[in-house]
């Protein structure tokens, strides 16, 4: 059981779907700056990060499980824990609950530290890793198998200047959105993610366009963001029909 | 003068680009969301324009004037102030203030009401506007000319599902977006904005591609967002190198 971190947030209008619900890849936004409100809390920024162990902290897999999304202006609480870790990775869970206490999403995210100069996964250094007080473990946590597409429909996008972040990367939360926008308006319109497996593999730069894959069999949709013939990231949703 | 509404924020890194400035339709959008919370707090949210009077608040034009942009992480403060307000338009600002109380950016707004059926603008109704004590005057204050561009390039763009608000229309941050991401990487590294004027003619409906169109003359951009033919929003934009 690690340290936990908490705050309210109000879901704003301009992050909301036409379903009144918030945009997915917002929430994961959301969710990672709050672990970074935490870090910062405890001395841990990333700026004393890469200063002091030239190291930044990358996101490497997402498991969503929604039992109802937020909606548009709905404050809801978002509590952050680091649970454990291993030598190369980071364990750590997000709750959100609404006002009645009910918790309405889970996520559970994999990070790696990532040295600046190598882009190379770097070993958890203890002094680092103490204050989170999280259980080191020796179990390696994986997600689900990712088996490769094979009758995917495709869809070319342009990386935009506004997809990318103070280090020159796409933006995580870019990936999520090129990986729905394929989908039928329809579908998207009726239905709403139940469960959500993301594997972040490589960054996609700035001056490469990406396609976007996918493969759907009813209520499952798989995805892939390709670039430069290699895979960036990889998804299986699962989704329900909005009552 | 009007009632006065402030609030502080701080810049996420989701919405931070590579100058390590806030993106500025993010901006935009948050000093929407804060003119939207002072509404909710005089007893005026959406929800009860809409029910009350079959209304909903649409912004026309802003000009924005930048000393220098809130950075990332940076705590702001935002200041709303509705102005004034004739037969049918609304004219609000915002200031944004850095925490030695120095004001680094201004924007100047022009609201519409639009009647939701007919989605004519309407007259602004004495009793829904008196709350905000704003200033009744007989002038139109107008932004300036957008002059028709006559040699600008094109650059396509396809409406985005996460494009749409819960209306279904185009978030008005888009537009920006798409004016910005034609311009050339490097001077986007290079220089940031110093004054823009920018009017919404026309909301983009999904499952219409748009033209972003661009002339460019040194310092100054002109922009033109285009689509079926008739134009949806214009704008002028001049820059500074940044040191």
């Amino acid at each position: 059981m690690g340290k936990k971190y908490k705050t309210h947030y109000q879901i704003p209008f301009y992050e909301s779907d036409v379903n009144h619900h918030v945009k997915l890849p917002h929430l994961l936004s959301v969710a990672l700056q709050i672990a970074s409100d935490q870090s910062v809390g405890l001395g841990l920024g990333d700026e004393r990060l890469f200063q002091d162990y030239n190291l930044v902290w990358v996101v490497s897999e997402h498991e969503v499980t929604i039992k109802r999304l937020p909606r548009f202006n709905e404050v809801v609480e978002i509590e952050t824990e680091p649970i454990s870790y291993n030598r190369y990775f980071c364990y750590r869970k997000f709750r959100i609950y609404d006002d009645k206490g009910e918790k309405i999403v889970d996520i559970f995210s994999t990070f790696v530290l990532m040295d600046y100069d190598t882009r190379k996964v770097h070993d958890v250094p203890e002094d680092l890793i103490a204050p989170y007080e999280s259980e080191k473990i020796r179990k390696i946590l994986r997600g689900p198998k990712y088996r490769p597409l094979e009758n995917a429909s495709s869809t070319l996008y342009h990386v935009r200047y506004f997809d990318l972040d103070i280090n020159g990367h796409v933006n995580n939360s870019r990936y999520l959105e090129w990986m729905y926008d394929v989908l039928d308006f329809e579908f998207l319109k009726n239905h709403v993610p139940k469960k959500i497996n993301l594997k972040y593999v490589k960054e996609v730069q700035y001056g490469h366009d990406i396609n976007s894959h996918l493969e759907q069999e009813g209520l499952l949709t798989k995805h892939e963001i390709m670039s430069n013939g290699g895979i960036n990231a990889q998804a299986i949703t699962e989704w329900e029909s909005i009552q």
